[in-house]
Order: C-alpha cells, then structure tokens, then sequence
C-alpha cells in the first residue's frame, strides 16, 4: 500500500480536473489565506500541508473527485470539522485535502418514524439544536460539539459524556449514503430499526476513520426529548471511592445520563485557566451526576438514591444545580477541562478505556508511571464508562529527555488498561499519532484481518493513506 | 466460490480426523438416532442431509476442525439451536454440521460492569433468566428463546419486540472470540463501553449468518432490571387506525418496550389453534401495547397517556392485564401467532420491514397483492419497529399454481416493502431462503462490496457455503 509522490506535473493534471468537476471557488490552493487550516486538526502541533483542497457540494462530486485521484494515483484525505484528536484529518501523505463543510444540510426530520437525514457536513451543535426544536434528541455529545461535523463524528465513532445511557454515535446511525475509493456510490439501511439484509457495512464504516469509504449522507435515529434534568457535582476525599460510586448507583436500577470524573489537579486547572473558584477544589475527585427523564417526580426520586449511595461511599457533599444556569455552568467547566489543562504546557492526550469498575486501578497506575518517569499527567473523563482522557504534560522538562521518556510512559499506560481488560482508545481513534501502538491492543492475526478489509475497499491504498497501520 | 463434493474417500480420511480432535461420542454419523435433526431447521420443510456433525466443547476444538476442512476443502456450516428461519444452519453443500451446542457455559456475569461471558450454546431464555435473578436484564426475546442459543441469536442478528426501546442483539455485543475459516482464533472488544481501536468487525460478524466465522464466545452488555411493567390489549376497527397509535405514543415522549400487532385472521387462528376466546376478536387489528420501568406512578402516568392516544385514534378500548398470570397470558398468545397460522396449511414466511409510519400501506399493499393472485396472506408482528411477518399460506391451492405464484406474490411484496423505503428482512436473515431476492433490497455495488468481504474471510468459500448470495 505505497503511495506514490504526487509530481507537480500530475498535480497541475489533478487541479485543473478539479476545477472541472467543481466550480474553481471550491478548490483551494496553497496562498489562498483558508488554505493552511487543511494542514492541521486538533492532535497536538502537527502539520502536514496538502497539494491542494476541494470542497464538493453534492454526491456525484465526490464520485467524480475519487474516480480522478483513483485514475490519477493520488492520495484523499477526506476531512469534517478538524476537531480530530488522532490526526485522522491530517493529510500525511499530502495530495487532495477532500472537505465536506459545503455539504452542510440537514435534509429531514421525519417526525413519525423519529429519524434524520443529513449531510455530513452538518455541525453536531446545530444538528442537535434543530431537533431539540422539534421536541426530539440526538444525545452523542462530544466536548467538540461546537465545531465538529456530524461526518467527522461518524468516521471517528464520537463519543462523550452521555454514552452511559444513551450510547455512542453509531448507536444512532441507521443509514448511510458512501463513495467508495474507486467513486462508487453505495447505500446501505434506512429509516429502520430492524435490518440484517448482507453483512453489517454500515457498522463496518463508522469507526473506519474515513479509510474506507467517504460518507455523503446519513440516517440518524432520534428519540423523544427528555424534558427535565438535575445535575449534580459531588467531591470525594479518594479517587477510589469516587470511581465504586458509578456502579453503586447503577446496581439500584438508575442509569445517569453522564458520570463524568475530574481529579484535583484537573479542577485546579479550570480554576486558574477559567479564573474562578470551585467548591471542595481540594478533595482528590468531583464526579458530575446528570440524570434525565419526563417525570420531575422521579427524577426526584432518582436524585435522593444517588445521594444516599454517594454518601454512603463517603462523598464530601452533594451539591445539587438549582437552575439551569447553573447547570450550564457547570458543563461548560467539565467542558473546559482539555483546554484548561492543555494550556499548562506543551502535552499529549491519551483516550484509555477500561471496565468501569476498574478505574481506579488504572488511575492509580497511571499516577504510579508518571512519579516513575518523572513526569506531570492530568486525568479527567467519563467515569460511567471507564474512558478516561489523560494529558502527558511536558511542563520544564527538557525537549531530549521529553522526547525520550515519552513514547515509554505512553506505552505503559496503554498496557496497563489492556491489561486490565481495556483498550488504546475509547472514542478518539488510531488515525496517525496512535497507529505505531496499535499492536498493543489487537494481535497480529487481527491486525492482518483489519489489513484485508482495507485492500478489499481499497486496493491502491488511496483513501487517506498513513493512517491506523504502522508503515512496517 | 464453487464447492467440491466430498467424495466417499475424503469422507472418512475427515471422520477420522474429527474423531482424534474431539471424543468420538462428538461425532455424529448417518444412522444415529440424533443425526437427522441436523439436516432441518425451522425454515419451512427443508432438509439438506450433512455427511457428518461435529460437537465441539472448546475453542481449541473448533480451530482445529475448520484447520481440517479447510486443508480438506469440505464446507462447515455452523449450527445454535436450529430454530433459523432462513435456512442459514441448513447444509446444502452437504460436509460437516459444526453444531456449538455442547459449548453452553455462562462463563460470568459481571454485576461491577454489567457485562455477562458466555458461550454460543447457551439457550437464550436460560441466559435471561439467569441474568434477571442477579437484578440485571438481556432484553432481546426472539419468539424462539426457549430453544434458541445465543450465538445463533449473533449469527442472525436476532431482534425480537422489544426492539422498540432496548434495540436488537447487536445493540448487546461488546466483545468476541470467534474462529476464521482457516481455523485462526481472533478476540476483538470486551467490557467495554467505547471502544474504536480499528474497524468495527465486531458488528460485522453479528448478523454474518455464520459465513464470515465460527463465533465462541461473547461479551454481552447487560442493564437493570426493570422492576415494573404494564401490559395492555388495544383492539381497533382499522389497521390504519392502529398504526397511526404507534407514532403518536411516542410524540408523547414515551417509548412503549413493545407495541406488537396482530390482524384479525391471526387472531382467529390463534383462536382456533388454542382453542380459546379473545375479547374482541372480530376488531380489524389488535394492538399489544408493553411499559416498564422502575416506578409505578411513572408507569400510571405513562398507561394513561397511552389510553388517550388510543381513545383519539378510536380504539375499541384498552385493557389492562391486571395480574403477572394474565401479562403472561397475552404473551403466550402473541407468541403463538406463528405456530397458529403455520398449522393452517403449508406456508412461507417473510421478514419485511418498512419505516413504522408506512405500516398501513405495507400492510394494504400486502392484502392488495393477496387478492390479486387469489393467495391468503395472515400478518402479525412488531408494530413499534415497522417489522411485519407475513405468511402465504397454500391452503387449498393446487401444487401446481402455489408453485407458480408463491415467487411471484413474495417479489411484489418486497418491492412494495422497498418501495416504501424498506427492506426485505428485518430479523430473520437472508440465508438459505431469500438469497434470491437479495438483489430487490441491495444494488450491484453492494452485493459486489458484500462479496468482496466474503471473500477477505473465506477465500475459498467453505464457510456455511451456498447462503446470502444467489449463485449466479
């Protein structure tokens, strides 16, 4: 799975195909004032500049741009909001940056049969807030939510705070509209709930970081709007006994709809970075509780069960948002933890993930590894499903002994949460920063069983190239 | 793909193999009282004789027989509990019948994580009830659960009605072991939440029919148990009626765990085949309405605005089964429907799903083509979902004419179920049965894609050969 070195010749070849397949304002070439943001995404400082960027609006534009690089030999990068955390939008390889945000509709909200249609270059906020309107939901809430695409989402698999109770984004992707690397159009599912017509392809593509197929429109099933919800933040004096509160609260029957987790150093982050006190800053973990529901009485309910069982685990307090600004208020602090800890110093994220009830183990040993190497690491993330984001933070250490230690502690974190019955990412992805870990997790047979299916969708290696496998 | 026949030579080289990986009491020939229940499934009357079924206890064990058959080139066709309605256990190539029966261990269940490890061959009711003495809860229920097994429940995709609210068996995967057909052991997922660590093959093998791999093992998402639950019978005067209900409960904002419909002519051979009388039999269709949860007020509340939509849309009441005894009654009698219209005459069955607010007209449509080729159609099914069976029923017809217009009638049928933006299987596969009409559901892109993942598993096409594609 070569790629080739695209030649400025080929290229002029490739530009000017372009600006025939679309209108020459939606090709971007370097000097264009846009053109440097298609260089990076979020993931840490990394830039890899394209040859040149397109923009299509419609499906059969994004055929005809995979048939001309397929025939031309180039490399895709197909690209949503940029938020990615893996690299996934980075074109390493260079060649056509591939961006979706013109596809930017939401094409139906079909309110009898609870489902959505859109393009993928729809905001996951604005899609979120037009079928809130409607009296509908589409839970998926990454932190990214603001700026991020709902076809980024679909090709990372995005996760977030409200996966405990509501699941993960391709729990709500019941069709799917996609141009193979060779520009066929494909569809598979619908308005559905039920449908096992040939293998599973749908599910096969969301998660497959857009090294498989582009994705041009989207089925998302919707669920009725929960009309209330409480929040609380309840501090602890021990990790240990915040992390044995989630499944305490779930064995009495109740699933929040988050039970997200920020240690100490984390809240002390947010208060300097967002120059304001929060309560209890001192205790060693705060979990933020969300419940939701259509009945305030049982909400209610819910809430007292909650608060017993933090008690009886030792909570330092269970502080209960009045209002929803404070609820607001509240989120956008949990919200706030990656930039507040990221602007500390140069860092790296890690996304680990492993059974809730041993979380404790792997934050220990995360802080266990980093006294050993000597080095700063700040945890925060989603407790109710074990997925912990922990930031490597470079703080004073010298650039050589950084360089050196860090791929040795990343590499122990990630063994130790396999090890505990976890994995490498929760719901950032492999994409290029993780992929030389890659064998941590899965094994060699796996591994080689992940590579055919890429050959079988992509023989010449084209569709964002670089990507999940190491290059050996 | 083409299969060779075993020759008699072959044959027992491979009898005497398999007897050295297994016991030879795991070995089943022609002549044994057992053997010939192999053969069948419950897919109409069809019968493939296998030349051999093997009952492996370990995974080991069944490495090393599709090693075997794969270095002997004799097809396998994996085999649960033998209650398909697709023919996908049946062995049309003849070979070995790779029965996973004896490998029925729960091998944990996890009240911290609320997972459960279990082997194939455990019957799905056990599991359920297993699981449901811990406070914890496995919601799909295929009306086959009493004898079905879990990795056919995998294999096929099973759903079952509580579909609606709690989704189908995929929806509870987070974890596999399952054998390649070259007798490679691979593991991908486990108690996990999240977890995107490359391609999702663990949603493609659930639904794969048994032809991509030999699933051994699975990590099931559990959740808790719901306390409470309310069941209702809503009789209407019009189908139209009745489906026009389902999207309006749940506008309300609540997702009913069942909302299963049968027509008149169901009831009526539910009747006649129990031997007993339903309240308002003669009503064009009945509604079965479910709720549970863990609070009863909530569950008051909820059965009220139930009523209400009913009431609007004109049911002919609404009755409350007041005890456990008569909620168990009902199911029963739901449950029947199958084997109460199968007993009329010979039949056929499909699967057909559209999306739930096109129920009436798929439902019309279905008795517009019944009349046209002078053919009985009886329909029952899951409301909720839009997922319909329908069964063709010979009754009186010459052999001759039935021969003729079965495949006619069941191509109008699912071309309208398309049409209406469905499919032609919501649960019960493709198999055996309807790969023939794979084509009407799926273009030639996709079934070429589908092929190309056949063959990235199966190069040589040994795995459970001759289902899902037609052999043109």
């Amino acid at each position: 799975m070569e790629v080739r070195v695209t030649s400025s010749g080929e290229l002029e070849r490739v530009i000017s195909a372009l600006e025939s397949i679309v209108t020459p304002a939606q090709v971007l070439l370097q000097g264009h004032d846009d053109f440097e943001k298609y260089g990076s995404d979020e993931t840490e400082d990394l830039v890899f500049l394209p040859d040149v960027v397109v923009r299509p609006e419609t499906t059969e534009q994004v055929s005809e741009i995979l048939k001309l690089c397929y025939r031309e030999r180039v490399p895709v990068t197909p690209r949503g909001g940029g938020t990615g955390l893996s690299g996934g939008a980075l074109p390493v390889h260079g060649g056509v940056v591939l961006s979706l945000e013109r596809m930017n509709q939401i094409l139906e909200i079909d309110k009898e049969n609870f489902f959505a249609r859109l393009q993928p270059g729809v905001i996951t906020q604005i899609f979120q807030e037009t079928v809130e309107a409607e009296g509908l939901f589409y839970p998926p809430d990454p932190a990214s939510r603001g700026t991020c695409t709902i076809g980024g989402n679909l090709a990372e698999g995005a996760g977030g705070p409200r996966a405990l109770k509501y699941g993960v984004t391709k729990d709500y992707v019941y069709g799917v509209e996609a141009v193979l690397p060779q520009g066929e159009i494909v569809r598979f599912g619908g308005k559905l709930l039920k449908d096992v017509v040939g293998y599973n392809l749908l599910g096969l593509l969301i998660g497959s970081e857009g090294t498989l197929a582009v994705i041009t429109e989207a089925t998302m099933k919707l669920i009725p709007l929960p009309r209330f919800r409480n929040t609380l933040l309840v501090p602890f004096n021990e990790m240990a006994a915040a992390a044995r509160t989630v499944p305490a609260i779930m064995r009495r029957g109740i699933i929040p709809c988050a039970m997200e987790f920020m240690e100490r150093a984390c809240i002390k982050a947010i208060e300097t970075h967002r120059e304001m006190k929060v309560q209890h800053s001192d205790a060693a973990a705060q979990l933020l509780i969300e419940v939701d529901g259509n009945d305030e009485m049982q909400l209610e309910h819910e809430m007292e069960i909650i608060a017993e069982e933090c008690d009886r685990e030792g909570a330092l307090g269970v502080y209960l948002a009045e209002t929803t600004a404070k609820q607001n208020e509240i989120w956008e602090m949990r919200r706030s933890a990656g930039e507040a800890v990221k602007s500390i110093s140069p860092y790296k994220e890690e996304d680990t993930v492993v059974p809730r009830a041993r979380l404790p183990e792997l934050v220990a040993g995360i802080h266990e590894i980093a006294a050993r190497y000597e080095i700063s690491i700040i945890s925060y993330g989603h407790a109710g499903d074990g997925n912990i984001h922990c930031n490597i933070l470079k703080r004073n250490l010298e650039d050589s002994y950084w360089k050196e230690v860090l791929p040795k502690a990343i590499e122990e974190i990630f063994r130790l949460a396999v090890h505990l019955g976890g994995t490498i990412s929760g719901e950032h992805g492999i994409g290029y920063s993780q992929k030389r870990f890659l064998s941590i997790a899965l094994g060699p047979t796996e591994i080689a069983l992940l590579r055919r299916m890429k050959e079988a969708f992509d023989p010449l290696g084209l569709l964002n190239p670089g990507k999940i496998f190491s290059d050996s």
